[in-house]
């Protein structure tokens, strides 16, 4: 479960969601494959945007680069059809290849008709190089593994050092996957706003939570870990609210302020891509009818959810850096969580700003 | 003069320029005509790129729309070339079509093959709104208000409420001309990034400042003042560093992280827009030779520079606020100043948070 | 009235609406002021989007920059809301301030509201350089001149060297206002998508009409008449179907095929802009509910309005050729039209494929 | 070898290159595999971009998205940092994942410190879809066919139905590989331009040859080959002349207009992806220094560039037509090469401008 409490969020003036995390979007489920073996701490996720056949009928999206260091697969079509057609997998950089594999061969099975009486599938891959963790020269990842996440897939999951998010590094602390979801209240109705990311940015040195500036704290306290910043971090939105695709590129544009709240400055090696979906107004592969009707929202709603989408990417951040547990990379040293960075300095020093911070975190079941 | 000490800046882990102003950037100069007449409290701010005949000699250039509820001219064909051959023209929403004729006559008088045996000229105006303390129904603002602008111009210039910045807010505080400038060594030479901004952005609850929530503070203290976002921030980046188009599109980009640090979120109705030149590797406009050589920097020097950026934007933001003096607006209504805001709290209510703030912004010569 | 036979066109495989012009979609008018005094051939061309208050009920818009070197503006806000909330005015390069100027009064004489309790107003004014037949440096275009074109708009309008048309060139011709229309039909139902171009690109030799390389004919057999394409066209397409923003987009893009179906290549200096936008589908400023329907049609009927979408802009770049008649420029030589240039070479040196392109454009009333 | 004469092509104005295709541009080489094994007719055609290591000197570059119904991967990255660090893989479709795994091994291979001491590595693989012809949902392609077409790389290679070719269909017709080269001269130096495409799109009653319907004509005589456009292209461009990444996007522009030239207009379903890189100004992976030197050309050279551009594609898509060879489909039905359409026709029922169309085609080679 994601950051559960408060269950009223300041940033965003939202209520949170009942799991706090990306399935509180009705229809959305999320699964992993963890693979540890030897040098080799890698995995897949797998965020299914809904849960009938979404080759027939597809749903808006759009995709935005922050920053264009990565590798991600099936962008271009989202964004000139504004629509997405496959489940959403996430894995390491040198695992794109296999996964967009394995997810065509998962879309031909379900679907006889594909390159056969009609087009082809747009699989939607993206990464982050978990390789100072992992062997990612390896390339350990099977399609099978993929399979394996996407059978997984449910409306509880783990988060932190899990799935794709296994050997990934956020802040020069262990990072991973983090999750977190936003109730907003349209004219009456409620709708839900959910974010998972992939965390792997950010230099120590620059974390900031909640206006305190603990990586400057805690990298001044241990000099010994070098940084490493091969960055990366990936954002999936999903909403039940009726945006189209241009309103979506808007959001995922607010994903970016999300990341940086907690300090980060977008660096040049950081792979920064966020990839937005409505499960409204689903989009027919065949249909008799040329014209139909849609339901739409006023743009005059967008700074609700904009403050939406900064808080619930910001809190996923966060839940990822709780969340992920302290591993040792290939060659044998230990990449520490946020928690044993923080517990070896108050053991040592203790600094009254950080014990009164791990307080503050306490409402996200911090350990 | 800007934010002026401490001389190290530790986000961007660099010295501050001399005059800690975008003019700090050889051969850049700024001019303020500040226009306050019953209820018109309005201006132009010109940005002098260099000194010479910008026209014959362009500067490489690059524009980013954050978000784009804006109406800024001339960027279309600064992407579509990379250059900039006009000064860069602030003033109000309603100003835009005076200041492009201003500044078309002006390069006309200067050029005489202009429109006539060469092509036009491309006029470079952004804007923000500054309805909400300025009747900008009124058009006030006249061509040969422009021109006092450019001949103003100087290496030292005022901030706040001044030139384009006179009528607009900021966090809902009063808000305008802000700037700054960080040093930046590179292989044993030091070049300058300067940015100055037009904000007039944010709302009030939503300011953080070096992690103090003071918005939320102040909101909560007088909630007499409405909220009146309709926003909009524009920033100028100058460098004397060799960057290409494409390098100065990503500096632009982080000129967005440097604004959300002080709490922002980037809202539907704001207009952020980044405009960043280098005086490196002027362009002739005549020239003999086609080929020719430029100098150059390698992309792994962006991450230093990326820090500068937040940084300076940043800072500029805060100087905005700090140097902007309590005004009325139209209505005779009073706009209220960061510092005046703070002191009718402090008076009533003291918060020991607050006051450790307003001791760490001294360095910014906070009244 | 535009180019009106055959009814039956054969690339779109559509017909052409009722007047053939970009005023068959309903609720579009257009209106011309044109200026001619001495030096000066220019003016001012507005499109009227619908006859209602625009910046109450807006349309959903999109702009796409073909080639940008050009100076419109307002395309940054269309792109960012899709939407569009006043006319369209074309005029010269150096006029857009003062259309701005005209616009902004305009439509603050319409609506009390706007920079007063509501935002600002985002004034959409396109352009080209006349430089070549005009003297454009005596920035001719007064906001009068504005305000007439829009009071003048009707649905029946002349094409050719009228409005802003009045001084520009195509392929080294004299070029200026085009139009035609398409009939679409969409479930049973019929649609038009009318297209309107202010035409000034292009270089004499490239001209291919109907297969025919007319322009490398005429270049060969008058060579007195030194090229100086200092080019840009602009495309304004309408439809009354229901296109969402990004579906807009698409359409832009296609204009520029059918520019470059008459052999030109999207020169440098040619600054060529395509804004589109649906009279479906209309966009509340103000609106109690924020949830709504609206009407959508599938992705699988773009083709259909590709084929109609190039053919439209082909035919109206030839038609401006067609109706624009020889006028002598500011040195006082004459640029002659395309109908002249073919008599004067026919009557010394006929060529029969020349002739029999004459034939052909027959049905273009050709003169 | 490509279309080799006239020596010197009119629309482009300039000379062509020796060999008339890309590897006329010095160090580039291109290899193909082709599969044919029963109902499975494709392959993969490798572009070599430079023979030495171009991780380690990688090449200024950029992509163009005109349609974006595809699944090209790598672009992402090309278009931040403005530079290609693999070679150029083409295949079908759904052998994007096993070009990129192929292409990630052959890179790592080559450079022991990627995505060990060094950060990972950006493979480009570009796709058409092949379905109709060939069965594409075997996923036939493996890694190594992906190898050999690297290791058959030369300055010599087939045209048509062979490599990523072989299974491709350009207006209906037989279509595939197609490469022209121009040589461009400034300022005394001689430099060359030099594309190859993957043809795969266009409806047959769309082609146009030099102005002759051709199309129109073969679709009129034989109804019985039914429609089938699920299209793309596929462009790649080649110089040695200086161009930055803003330049090689202005020049990526240009080859749609070259792709619309033959009549298409570009398609819904029509993946349409440029990709442009530079032989000059290599840039360094490590390098002590951060700033150096690169040589530049001026803007005002593009006029001649662009004529090329869309010359060099135009050629290479009708080379792609005039070299493939009629081939039967995965249904066993005939898919016919333009010469046999023609052939069929002039045989039944001979048409005088299509006798001359085949005269004139006598330049390439024709058969």
């Amino acid at each position: 479960m994601g950051l559960s409490k408060p269950l009223y969020d300041e940033i965003s003036e939202a209520k949170k969601g009942t799991l706090n995390l990306i399935t509180d979007v009705p229809g959305v489920t999320v699964g992993h494959t963890t693979i540890i073996l030897d040098k080799i701490k890698t995995g897949v996720t797998a965020v299914m945007p809904q849960q009938d056949n979404l080759f027939l009928n597809k749903l808006p999206a759009a995709a935005h680069v922050i920053n264009g260091f990565g590798k991600s697969t099936g962008l271009i079509q989202v964004n000139e059809l504004g629509s997405l057609e496959t489940p959403i997998v996430l894995t390491n950089t040198f695992s794109v290849g296999t996964a967009m594999n394995a997810l065509v061969r998962y879309m031909l099975n379900q679907n006889k008709d594909i390159g056969d009486t009609t087009c082809t599938v747009n699989p939607v891959v993206m990464e982050c190089n978990d390789g100072t963790i992992s062997d990612i020269r390896a390339m350990a990842v099977k399609e099978e593994h993929v399979h394996e996440a996407i059978d997984a897939a449910g409306t509880d999951f783990a988060e932190g050092a899990v799935g794709a998010g296994t050997g990934m590094c956020c802040y020069d602390l262990k990072g991973g996957i983090g999750s977190a979801s936003r109730q907003i209240v349209v004219d009456g109705k409620t709708f839900t706003l959910g974010a998972l990311v992939l965390s792997n940015f950010g230099f120590l040195r620059d974390l900031e939570i909640f206006g305190c500036r603990i990586g400057a704290k805690l990298d001044a306290f241990d000099t010994t870990v070098k940084e490493i910043e091969k960055g990366s971090i990936i954002v999936v939105l999903a909403t039940d609210l009726p945006l189209d695709h241009r309103q979506l590129t808007r959001i995922c544009k607010r994903a970016g302020v999300g990341i940086t709240r907690t300090g980060a400055f977008v660096g040049n090696g950081s792979g920064e891509i966020a990839l937005a979906f409505s499960t409204a107004n689903r989009i027919a592969h065949y249909s008799e009818k040329s014209l139909g009707t849609c339901t739409c929202i006023s743009e005059n709603k967008m700074d609700q959810l904009f403050r939406a989408t900064v808080s619930v990417v910001e809190e996923s951040v966060l839940s990822s850096l709780v969340h992920a547990e302290t591993i040792s990379d290939r060659h044998g040293d230990v990449r520490k969580s946020l928690f044993d960075r923080i517990q070896d300095m108050q053991k040592s020093k203790p600094d009254p700003e950080v014990a009164e911070l791990l307080q503050r975190l306490g409402f996200l079941n911090f350990r």
